[in-house]
């Protein structure tokens, strides 16, 4: 279909390389460089007047940077007749300032929406939104796809024996379920309590996980301190091994160190977020999401429930 | 007056401070840092409801980050029930591309006007825009201050003898033509032209200019190939000496060498953009644009005329 056509910019170009290979069409041509003030340049090399675009961006970091490239990107495609502009975001950056959490704080998850739609865009194709809540951000149609089918089944082909899947809080214990579900295990959470102001926080696991397999699992990994509290705290109170799974492998700061010093035997992660060299570790198996997302542009060009794609 | 509040982001805290100096207000508290992954976290420490918040920002390198920090910023003041918000943006990032140069590009200045409008500013007080064009991208006043008059005054001050004011190029004239109003001198122009393709430009000079001391004025220098190539031209064309100038110091990539290789004895530039440690030289001088901006601060809170200024 010669009206299909996919673009990528700088966040995620592996990706978009395997979608492209998926759905059978060659990447559009466009350049995305800077000037030398550091300024972005984009040109698009080839009309795509009366199409539709699907353009691939994670916003992930240089969230700042990524965001900017989008929306000018966004423009250049609308001034160039775009007939639609499918913003296909494997990962929704500042997701996690949805709220004001205190007084006079920015909701900067809503600001980005507000960007994005002014800029141009006619519709979202994400995965694993931190809040389910940002989809209202939006007065655009909001497709939102799901992390938790690829890493059950890569762990049901592991085949491990005697599994528990846990959620490192109370706000993750839905995707723990889907999860469970997939993999017809039982679930346990990590209750985290402060008994006394200022001191050091207990955590309590409500579940069985004596003698298990655990598998915790998460929508975002950033400094992985919840991640490897939990995992050490499976550990101590009798778990027989730690996997962990997450679909946003942020991974800043110490996350890497204190991966790799943790109880946690393999963290399984998928492509939303490009994993840098100094990211990779024997401990990180990366999934790709590529089939998922060529899949989702298919449907959504046939104007086909995308939701079904789970079932 | 209490109503009145001014805040400022990381692109020009120095002139910030002599602002609220100059006005007589304290600076507004607020925290503008990064979270652990590099997205932007800000924090409004004072009540300003009800208030008319000036935010000073200029959307210098990195653009993308300064615009961004803008952008949030914006969005927790209105949040934050501020009754105006006025940005006042010294130098005006992505000016240069204001139109499409080249089919499907990008007009980036009209995209960051809708995203200055859409995180919910009121007005903007800038200064020496690139194309004053740029005013009808905003459906929100626009006053535009000019750097003119503070570089005009510093040349005055100097008494140099028999001067002639050059514009580098046939887009400055008019500005070149108002510096010498002020400074009572004529003008000159540089007219470029390539006589064959692939043939080196020829500099060609308009006016009088031998033996006189040249000032050339633009309103940016960015990689400053175009100011030095002048300069070098007029000296060749009997010009004693080489004085250049401009409002906004982008200063990127090449330009300090080329400038301080250049026949240029002195740039008088204005502090709209900070001057790193590595662009400072004894070459560069710098005036400051505080008590301009301060008495048109004044002048809006107080509804009064801006354009008065300049008389
Ligand atoms: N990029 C970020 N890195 C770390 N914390 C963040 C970030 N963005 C927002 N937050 C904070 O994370 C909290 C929301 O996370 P959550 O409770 O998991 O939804 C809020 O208190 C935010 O202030
Ligand atoms: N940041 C930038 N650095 C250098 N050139 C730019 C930049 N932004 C836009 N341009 C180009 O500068 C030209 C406009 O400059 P001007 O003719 O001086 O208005 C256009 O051809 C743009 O493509």
């Amino acid at each position: 279909d010669p009206s299909l056509k996919v673009f990528t910019l700088n966040s995620n170009k592996g990706l978009a390389a395997e979608i492209t290979e998926h759905i059978g069409v060659p990447l559009g041509k466009s350049s995305v460089t800077r000037f030398s003030d550091g300024e972005v340049q984009i040109n698009i090399e080839e009309s795509i007047r009366g199409c539709d675009v699907y353009l691939i961006q994670s916003t992930s970091a240089p969230a700042n940077e990524h965001i900017m490239e989008l929306l000018i990107m966004i423009d250049a495609l609308k001034r160039a007749s775009a007939r639609t502009i499918n913003v296909v975001m494997p990962y929704y950056g500042y997701a996690r300032q949805d709220r004001k959490a205190r007084a006079r704080e920015p909701i900067t998850a809503k600001l980005v929406a507000n960007l994005i739609t002014t800029a141009g865009a006619t519709r979202l194709l994400t995965l694993d939104l931190h809040a389910t809540q940002i989809q209202g951000f939006f007065d655009i149609p909001v497709d939102q796809l799901m992390g938790v089918p690829i890493l059950a089944d890569y762990f049901a082909e592991k085949q491990l024996d005697d599994i528990v899947i846990v959620s490192p809080d109370h706000g993750g214990v839905v995707r723990a379920r889907k999860m469970a579900d997939r993999l017809k295990a039982p679930i346990a959470i990590i209750d985290k309590r402060r008994p006394k102001p200022n001191v050091s926080e207990v955590m309590n696991i409500v579940g069985n996980i004596e003698g298990k397999t655990a598998i915790i699992i998460d929508d975002i990994i950033d400094t992985a301190g919840t991640i490897t509290l939990a995992a050490n705290a499976l550990v101590e109170h009798g778990a027989k091994e730690v996997y962990a799974c997450c679909t946003h492998p942020v991974l800043s700061g110490p996350a890497m160190e204190r991966i790799n010093n943790s109880k946690i035997k393999e963290l399984v992660v998928t492509n939303s977020i490009v994993l840098d060299d100094e990211k990779k570790s024997e401990k990180v198996t990366e999934l790709s999401v590529a089939a998922l997302m060529a899949e989702a542009i298919i449907r959504v060009h046939e104007h086909a429930s995308v939701s079904t794609l789970f079932d």
